[in-house]
């Protein structure tokens, strides 16, 4: 299952698809995608700090379903957004202010469900502050 | 393992400790709490909507861990903020753009650790739009 | 969404189709069932000892199948064996060497996939030993 | 976190103080051990066939157990008994009835808890049957 679309039409069809979730000023970037899998990013954002000075869980959740987005698109190409069904999430650390790292890998992709875990860690770091796993309805039409 | 803080104590505690997370515009608020459970409210807001019109999961999962730290107080009074260890969520229907009711029910508070479920309905409708199970740490010093 | 098969109905479905999982020594029971909801029971085997003295994690997953498969069955009458595609459990307490007694309630029941969780005590108690939340893909024929 | 036991270190720790557990007729053996993680295998048992062919949700549990249990053995020394706290898993393809290969991978090893992800695998295949993530309580005295 190749990549069939490349980080740059990714990036033009979320911008035209959704813009109200994927514009500059979301902080969300893609870094690399290849075969069944991708690396994303989350820029920090102060509206994203917990009390308690962490980054927030829903922020964390917010970067998985764009992951898998992501890589759900690049390997079946353009489809409309999947709709999670289940999603478990595991902290596993604090996580600093700083800019968060996710890659997400593909355990399964059929035609209406795919499923995959997501690992993401503080930009620079390699011990993980949460892991994911995550199922999506793929919708089938565009 | 009765109610140790009324609904009236709970909002001035949050008020306080928690200005960030608990404040007018963030449109959450205390409908009623129990033995080991709660319900709680978030208002409708526009920046809650998920490309494809319904509330999106990180709105949800925000309203889970308010409804299972409200549910936490309540049982065991003022405590710092309890950190999520684990979150499991099943999105069953599309969330309506309007209020969010969430229901929460401790299985188990134990001295470091507390477990529950929450429920979420859209407002005035009886089929949940989401249930989650969530696991908390909880920190032993204020 | 009525009852559409009775007790007595299910266990005859359940030993005809699945002599292998529903016979004299497999210790489970049926004891009610209601609508979208059912209560079950696993007779105490010296086998379900794990390590430790305790119920084994194995045996209450397969109580879990169980009860939300007869939750189904009742709901929707005779369909084939529903496939387990997610399933999460919580551990609460030390299951004593006893019968284990699972109430299962569906969260939602559409035509492909049923959604449900599980509350699973020991015989005799209020606590339950484990939560789960589990998801079924129902297959269309019998 | 180099390893701290080998393979014949390990299984003859769990022969000694896990005889109902880990004897010849369990099928259960441990293959390779590294750092945080370890690739286990169940052999296949006719008791494991679940109604309509393939191998049951419980078999893949017990063998998750497992394979923690080693991946954790491996990096802290012996230990007593980790006591599972929370398990999900996702059922991703049909197992065929042959022997599953599992590998564990520790997220995060804490004085308390550990967490971590397992791929199990049909024998000989690439895609997976199954993926777990799992927690576990590790006790503090032998």
């Amino acid at each position: 299952m190749p990549v069939v679309m490349t980080v740059e039409e990714l990036e033009r069809f979320l911008r035209r698809e959704f813009p109200q979730g994927f514009h500059p000023d979301s902080g969300l970037g893609i870094e690399a995608v290849w075969e069944r899998g991708c690396r994303v990013r989350q820029a920090f954002r102060h509206s994203s700090i917990r009390p308690g000075g962490t980054i927030s869980g829903p922020t964390m959740m917010g970067l998985t379903d764009f992951s898998m987005y992501v890589a759900i698109l690049a390997s079946v190409g353009p489809v409309p957004l999947a709709v999670t069904t289940n999603l478990n999430i595991n902290f596993l650390r604090k996580a600093a202010p700083r800019d968060l790292v996710a890659e997400a890998r593909l355990l399964r992709i059929g035609k209406r469900l795919a499923t995959g875990d997501v690992t993401i860690c503080s930009d620079g770091e390699k011990e993980p502050v949460a892991h994911v796993t995550s199922t999506y309805s793929i919708p089938t039409v565009l």
